[in-house]
């Protein structure tokens, strides 16, 4: 989380870019006279990835490939996504691989090893997301390894969508199921702290739900956010406030399809034509790099650069 | 599911083998002279799969390939991976596909696009491993791609493993966290029951936990099983007996090192050399089939057989 806080510092900012790959979706001119075979939109997706990574790197600390899109294509599909995570760190940014990954033991350890670490993994991401239902066995073969190669983790805490609440809100001795979840992760992230304050484990708490991210602030002071749900999924800059410490740091906060299809957004459409859409990636990351610099704690941070 | 019932009355026996490859497990003959490099795994891999996939194909009705082994060789394990599912069906194998995946809606439904249906989908798999910590509208893409493609889910109820209890075993409104979770999954697949009685959403129950597989087995009658922790985990025949309905139906079980590393089974490893490491997992096998045809109700499926 060192290195996190250091280029959240030098960008000013906390934006993280979700590299959410959808064929239906993407510029025109990316998918023009394709048939949509794998082979064919694997290439679109790393051009698509590559091209937004080109505009974003100047200006935000890191970005998070949603494995799910590349899986969707198969073998092809994971060869790009090993490109477009090469190619973000050699344009100086930090990859946060989005994959919800979990088991137990040495399985649990397999995906570290696979995925975590730029010189020793084969992947090479930074940090990697991690689900909690096997409980903490699970989660320490993803502890060891990512200390061992200076990465991180972030653990689902309390996630964005609507139905996260039906398990995520059981209540258990007084506490939260997410709460519950909360407890151990700061305990882990408690034993990895590092300069900035915060330990190698993270937790995803979603921006939809402001009061348990004010909430968790509190209660897991080790522990560094990646705040999903900004934008598309209905959370602004007041709702993300709380997760962040007095500093400004302590969060990241992610928009995938407000920023990177920011050219089918409204208030864009009239503006650019589908040839420019990097420019509407461009402005939508300002937007919102101005936004959370208004309204939250982030403001402290780029008041403090030269 | 029907299917898979299908598969298990022709076999009589609800045995699914794990492939697990470990790099330091391998038998000796698939890695002599080799580095270690990931290219070269892949490829030992790959041949260790198949050999199983061989000896197993005539005798048990599916096999469960582990994501997290291929995907700690980047790429080019991905690839093996993909070769490992069509070669086990093409030798008349069920194959499900043990990855854990989950995420909320449309990303969701990414990973199921990818992995779910033999003709429709890059992997090809027959079902999935899916876990369940971000709720109901994370688990119904699934539901609803595995419904349109004849395909099947295993979501993560109540895991084999020791710490699993952490988050599982919490009690909320007097019920366990798997319990609730028991429920949704249970009331999933009571929508698509088909002609053996069980719906095409299973639960991963574990043989290390006997009294709870045997409650689910109460509480979840519209639910197939699949069973992890039998052998090496340390569980056994009467351990998951109670996962079984009266005509032995409605769960398989699953063993990995205890079949695929026979070779290193202290009671083989005398009988058979290095070379000879096929026979050692042929005699693992029907040792397995044995145990669970004397000690469990899938007695009754294999007298009814000519």
């Amino acid at each position: 989380m060192d290195q996190l806080a250091g280029a959240v510092r030098r960008c000013g900012n906390p934006v993280v870019v979700g590299l959410d790959p959808r064929w239906e979706q993407l510029p025109a001119p990316l998918t023009n006279a394709m048939l949509g075979e794998p082979q064919e939109r694997a290439g679109a997706y790393l051009a698509f990835c590559q091209q937004i990574i080109d505009v974003v790197a100047p200006l935000v600390p890191a970005v998070k490939p949603q494995a799910a899109f590349f899986e969707e294509l198969g073998p092809v599909g994971m060869t790009a996504l090993g490109t477009v995570i090469r190619y973000a760190q050699d344009q100086g940014l930090l990859v946060i691989l989005d994959g919800k990954r979990n088991d137990i033991g040495s399985t649990a350890e397999a995906y570290a090893r696979g995925w975590l670490g730029r010189r020793d993994s084969p992947w090479g991401a930074d940090s990697l997301t991690v689900s909690p239902y096997l409980g903490e066995d699970s989660l320490t073969p993803f502890v060891n390894v990512a200390t061992q190669r200076s990465a991180g983790l972030f653990v689902l805490v309390k996630t964005s969508n609507p139905g996260g609440g039906l398990l995520q809100d059981l209540v258990a001795d007084e506490l939260c199921v997410y709460r519950h979840v909360a407890e151990l992760v700061d305990r882990l992230s408690a034993e990895t702290v590092g300069e900035c304050g915060y330990g190698i484990v993270g937790a995803v708490a979603g921006a939809t739900y402001p009061e348990q991210l004010a909430e968790l602030r509190q209660a897991m002071p080790h522990t560094w956010f990646l705040v999903p749900g900004f934008g598309s999924q209905g959370g602004g800059a007041a709702d993300v406030a709380g997760g962040f410490d007095e500093q400004g740091l302590g969060a990241v906060v992610n928009s995938s399809r407000g920023i990177i299809f920011a050219h089918q957004r409204e208030e864009y459409r009239g503006k650019y034509d589908d040839s420019q859409w990097q420019r509407a990636v461009e402005e939508a990351t300002h937007d919102m790099i101005a936004q959370l610099q208004e309204g939250t704690p982030v403001g402290q941070l780029s008041r403090k650069l030269p």
